[in-house]
């Protein structure tokens, strides 16, 4: 009877499944809540707030800062409900029934969701078999179907490998329509492209405080754009979007960013201890990451995450229907302690042939 | 260059602009913050939130609370950013080209622009002079147009107004699209429609805690429908879109939901004391309302509002394009000290003509 927009019925769905694990390697979430001291003053900054106020001036204060963090002007920034919010919405912005959004596969599985939500058609362009992107055929697929969008997640998820800057900027230089660079772990890869900004009109770069700043929980993100076209894409968000608790957390998190340098540099160093171990197991092909999780492919993937659930361990395994992810798992990383568990455990699944 | 769906440059704007005003009553916040007691249990659990990870069973602890409270199975509960996102994804659900909502003018301003946003044909219709529904000239309407959508906000914001429960019924009952009823307000008036969506499969009422429990600030709403037409609007909401610092909150607020009967009772009693007060006003035509404010008209509204503005008062005056409210100011109810002031300006501005 009901007369539903897009036969919502064949809407793809998110294919994440949130359980409580023992240990939990299955989500990118940073393994560590905030750092006590941070900690501390958001929750000071929370015992401020008047609840009763639509969100105002909060919201403009965390623009302000990250403004100033890449010397840009404000009117750059928008915010968004994690860079989850920012994703749907530029897709939304370019979307359009006839429109054509082009992204790399595997990527992100949000990406083809959040194109049919847009009305778009989502063209995905296939990665190799190591997961990397011919950087050259990507530009010349975008112009052949005339794009209206082209999305690259970098570092990539959930395959762990990077373009470079270089690559970037000739995707960038190449291509007329918008592209939309989704940096949500380029906090553990260190190369950032927002200074390319100001040089093309065309790119949009969406950042996270879900992964190296630990606040997945409190869905904050964000855009950097040139002034014209954050003016654009600020038409489709609805008037208070961004919720006040939220907002004072990240700001605090945001002034305090330098205190979780140390546990940056631990993610980073145990992906390193990981990988060098993960690939010393027979049977396991693991693939270079410069995120926080580690891809891996072997034989027995999915007996290995039934194995791993048995211990309480959730890692992520992927569809066998997922593109170029038949076999794979990933893992994120953990404390030390966790990962060395995580890492017997596969081992002792190789050696024990469980 | 970039090829942007929809025009986003014709796309409406909200109206509405935050201050702070040493009085505020221009938004139909709740004057007051969370009761101390509440605040402290709030501020409590926040301390002991996992920032670092995806929000999962906050979702359905709060959606499990509101199931109990109206007698509904948790599937028929769907949790938002305020109200608003609630009704922007029940706008998309039912939107899309070619299809037409209908809704009353005046009432709340975002309806035309969440229509736009959906890619529908917005279709307002015209409540009568002293700001009454013409009920069986709407139904007829809807079923003209052949609407995929109807939507009325009971009580209405901004002129106050209520349609009785057996209006309502008699709208759920003669219209075979969906309905939305946006009971942003209801708390003020006490007569909810909520029992009737066992028997209309019509009808979705959307509920919010931004006004009668003071969290305008967290963006937290609700929607209560038949399970079966949850299922399909939420396939519009994206993946963790509610955060967790707000679940946790709304989730306490809930708990304590009769910590808020004292200043429901109180903004009703102050509600009609200044209804009594601002009627004996010579010059004043003001509205009966049910909800958290008052609407009223003067020749010289726009005057009233800047002298008020002057003392640091915010009232909402409406833009003299604004269909039926030309000349109407709108004031929301505070404390008895803020109302008392709020009166004498007014009352000082028309006796000595400023």
């Amino acid at each position: 009877m009901l007369n539903y927009r897009n036969e919502p019925e064949k809407m793809p769905s998110y294919d994440g499944v949130e359980k409580n694990y023992r240990i939990k390697v299955n989500a990118n979430e940073s393994t560590l809540n905030l750092p006590p001291l941070v900690e501390e003053r958001v929750i000071n900054r929370l015992a401020m707030l008047a609840f009763n106020r639509y969100p105002n001036e909060e919201y403009y204060s965390l623009v302000e800062q990250i403004a100033k963090n890449f010397s840009v002007d404000s009117a750059q920034i928008l915010l968004g409900g994690g860079s989850s919010e920012i994703i749907e919405k530029v897709f939304h912005a370019f979307g359009g029934a006839g429109r054509k959004i082009v992204y790399p596969q595997p990527s992100f599985s949000m990406y083809k969701i959040y194109a049919k939500a847009a009305d778009a058609e989502g063209i995905p362009f296939d990665l190799d078999e190591k997961f990397n992107l011919d950087v050259d055929a990507f530009i010349k697929k975008i112009r052949e179907v005339g794009a209206s969008l082209a999305v690259v997640c970098n570092p990539n998820n959930p395959t762990g490998n990077a373009l470079t800057p270089a690559q970037i900027e000739k995707i960038a230089a190449s291509i007329d329509c918008a592209f939309l660079l989704d940096e949500a772990y380029v906090e553990f890869y260190g190369q950032s492209a927002v200074n390319l900004v100001k040089k093309f009109p065309n790119l949009i770069v969406a950042r996270t405080f879900s992964k190296a700043y630990g606040m997945a929980g409190a869905r904050v993100g964000y855009m950097i754009a040139q002034a014209e076209v954050t003016r654009m894409i600020n038409k489709t968000f609805m008037p208070y979007h961004m919720n006040v608790l939220t907002l004072a957390a990240a700001d605090i998190v945001y002034q305090m960013r330098d205190e979780f340098i140390p546990r940056l540099q631990m993610t980073i160093a145990e992906r390193k201890r990981m990988f060098e171990r993960l690939e010393k197991l027979s049977g396991v092909e693991v693939f270079p990451s410069e995120t926080n999780f580690i891809l891996f492919r072997l034989d027995k993937a999915e007996e290995l995450k039934n194995y791993l659930e048995s211990l309480d361990i959730g890692i992520r395994y992927f569809s066998p229907n997922a593109f170029g992810l038949k076999n794979c798992l990933r893992i994120s990383i953990g404390t030390r302690l966790e990962n060395d568990e995580v890492f017997s455990a596969i081992k002792n699944f190789l050696e024990e042939g469980k």
